[in-house]
């Protein structure tokens, strides 16, 4: 059955919503569900790209957009006015919303929640917050089984990146906040960040996930992480701890605890390990015990991938569609540096005659390790060679192999040093 | 808009089974969208248990099950047979499936998907990849605005228990691979764990998911981890990695490259820091770089909340229902151990009246950290103290705070040490 694609109107053409339209644009698979017929910007004219399809209408007045009647409105505006009466006449002429806006949905989420439901169309958020992350499809829809307890994470990349490299540079505060405005993690105004409104907005948002409940953002406690000093990673590391800006809010009895600010956590943690301007988040659940997210919490085509996983699944596509699997072509894979491992009953020559069948696969020897305390009847050393194709090397082995000085087989393991 | 409950026929009473089926029972919030109304098991008489509602029939006939034309069948049985014939029946007579099952997927997931389609009803399989991790929910829709590039990951715990536990304690395959059996990491006969069979099945689940690819199981190679010995991890650390059974499937070109069996990994990668049963898995994208996810793989609870979830996903509530946050109250948080840090100008008896004013709160000091260095007007000293409430705490501290020693304010940081 083919149904219309949705027409979206995207209100932002900034780092995200550029992004958004770069996607829908890119892939055109999302085409017969997905239509771009609107791009809204201020000063319009010195935003138009000449990627984007001829089709799609740009304006700078908003009435254009809400006149044509869109299917969905992309809010990646950002802050509360004028975007919130945008999505307020959205979501009240039935369009569905899909938004990055942290800020408004901790001050307004259950007024437009609520809006959603009465015009019977839908509000989705999976931008607000860590970004890329897929956390709140991960918790709404993947955690939905469990009883959530606790969800605690960093979740603003800026303080992260100040007080990772702070930890890492011994560098005091401010010296490493300038470093971070110079390449463009911290704004000129950093206090967003540093001293917690914008992890506290996106505990807001959590909350609301994760529990259903709506935490005023004023009640959410923020501590600021200007005052930690070098000196204090210094004392947390004799603690076995380093410090993180850490946003959390659990259950307790009839109520919830929330907290943002630098917290010391153990330097082995998934928390203490988070560099740069990553996020992590951990959320506890009585029967499932704790599950980790992490990824980039920011910048513009990992955020767009939130949103248009957002509008993906306003198409309804992924479930009531139904799933193909088609055949798939097995390729080798693609070059990678081997560790090879030989056990020898030791005699002079070995080691050469082995480089020697490496060379004339064109395989390059990287490096050789032997370490000293093994018998000579069962020898353990190490080559290690530079990426090479799968082939090759598994014809160098087999003629390696038909050596009669193996005390065991050898054994050949991939290199994943890429953080595969 | 009231819904009749969905009508759940579980099959199968073992670890996972009874977990479901506790936590149908306990969570009642629940109960007016899924209602538990068979429970199938061969020699079902002993495994009958006193807490399952009364409403609910026991039976070891699978006709009755049929024959009661449930809506959803959840499949946790395992295997290919009998399991398949009735995921099909089920599927024929147009109730949803929730299954655990890789083998089963990873042998005739294309069929079953559209005998799905077919017959207009839906096959969700989140417990069949790691367990309580909410991956395919991820990737399926929070990742559905991706263009997804390589997933990887460790997916079978047993192996990685193997692997970690060697790394950390320098000894042999067998001694540690028997000390997993005697816990029951592994089992009798650990083949399907070490050599690979289990975490193949899952690969070809993950292309699936993530590429809508079908690979076929066969077709992935599978390398052992038996041959590992404890030299190699003293030469994979001589080389500032570990060892690790690592799954993976990447797009290349026209074709994919999957693969799973031992690896060299950084030993500071999510890979490498991965230990004991957990499974943590890494999706690439071109879009949104990279997304890690990590928890428990397997266990009775952890998979069971992946079945609910799927559970609760068919009921179309998550979204269809729209989404109501109402309000909280905040409250304290628990107690926890706080590190104190004083900048004082340095005279006799600080540390004194410092500690007093805490004991007076009837908060126990735990450490005193003082580094040399420090210039007598600015000198950083740290108090840590063991868990206690914030209320007392902050009393002491604005006691503290008005004395005339401090060059600069006191800070206090909470110490989140488990995981938080």
């Amino acid at each position: 059955m083919k149904t219309k694609p949705l027409r979206v109107a995207l209100l932002g053409f900034g780092t995200v919503g550029s992004s958004v339209a770069r996607i829908l644009c890119e892939r055109p698979e999302l085409g017969d569900r997905l239509q771009l017929t609107h791009i809204f910007n201020r000063g319009v004219a010195r935003k138009r790209a000449d990627w984007v399809p001829t089709s799609v209408a740009w304006t700078d007045d908003i009435d254009v957009v809400f006149g044509a009647k869109p299917d969905v409105v992309v809010e990646v505006v950002g802050g509360v006015d004028p975007a919130g009466g945008w999505v307020r006449r959205a979501l009240e002429q039935g369009a569905a919303v899909v938004t990055a806006n942290k800020m408004l949905l901790a001050a307004h989420g259950p007024e437009l929640l609520r809006l959603a439901v009465t015009n019977k169309t839908q509000l989705r958020f999976e931008a607000a917050v860590a970004g890329g992350v897929p956390l709140i499809h991960g918790v709404r829809e993947g955690l939905a089984g469990d009883r959530l307890l606790r969800v605690a994470g960093i979740l603003n990349g800026t303080s992260n990146f100040v007080l990772s490299t702070m930890a890492a540079s011994s560098r005091e505060m401010a010296d490493v906040l300038a470093e971070a405005q110079r390449l463009g993690y911290a704004e000129a105004d950093p206090s967003a960040d540093v001293d917690g409104h914008d992890a506290g907005a996106k505990v807001v948002v959590l909350a609301g996930i994760a529990f259903g409940r709506h935490l005023r953002l004023a009640d959410v406690p923020k501590r600021s992480i200007r005052p930690i000093s070098a000196a204090d990673f210094r004392y947390a590391s004799r603690l076995g701890c380093t410090i993180r800006q850490i946003a959390m809010v659990d259950a307790r009895g009839d109520g919830f605890n929330a907290r943002v600010g630098p917290a010391l956590v153990p330097s082995g943690s998934n928390f203490g390990l988070n560099m740069g301007a990553n996020n992590v988040i951990t959320i506890a659940g009585h029967y499932g015990g704790e599950n980790s997210f992490s990824g980039a919490g920011a910048g513009g085509p990992a955020t767009a991938v939130a949103v248009v996983s957002d509008l993906v699944s306003l198409t309804g596509r992924i479930h009531d569609q139904g799933e193909e699997w088609l055949p798939a072509k097995i390729v080798p894979p693609p070059p990678r540096p081997y560790y090879l491992r030989f056990v020898v009953r030791d005699r002079p020559g070995i080691l050469a005659s082995i480089a020697q069948l490496l060379a004339a696969q064109d395989i390059n020897l990287d490096a050789v390790l032997q370490e000293p305390g093994y018998p000579k009847d069962a020898l353990a050393f190490v080559i290690t060679v530079e990426a090479c194709e799968e082939a090759p090397l598994l014809a160098a082995l087999r003629e390696i192999e038909s050596a009669d000085f193996h005390a065991e087989p050898p054994l050949a393991l991939p290199m994943l040093l890429g953080g595969e």
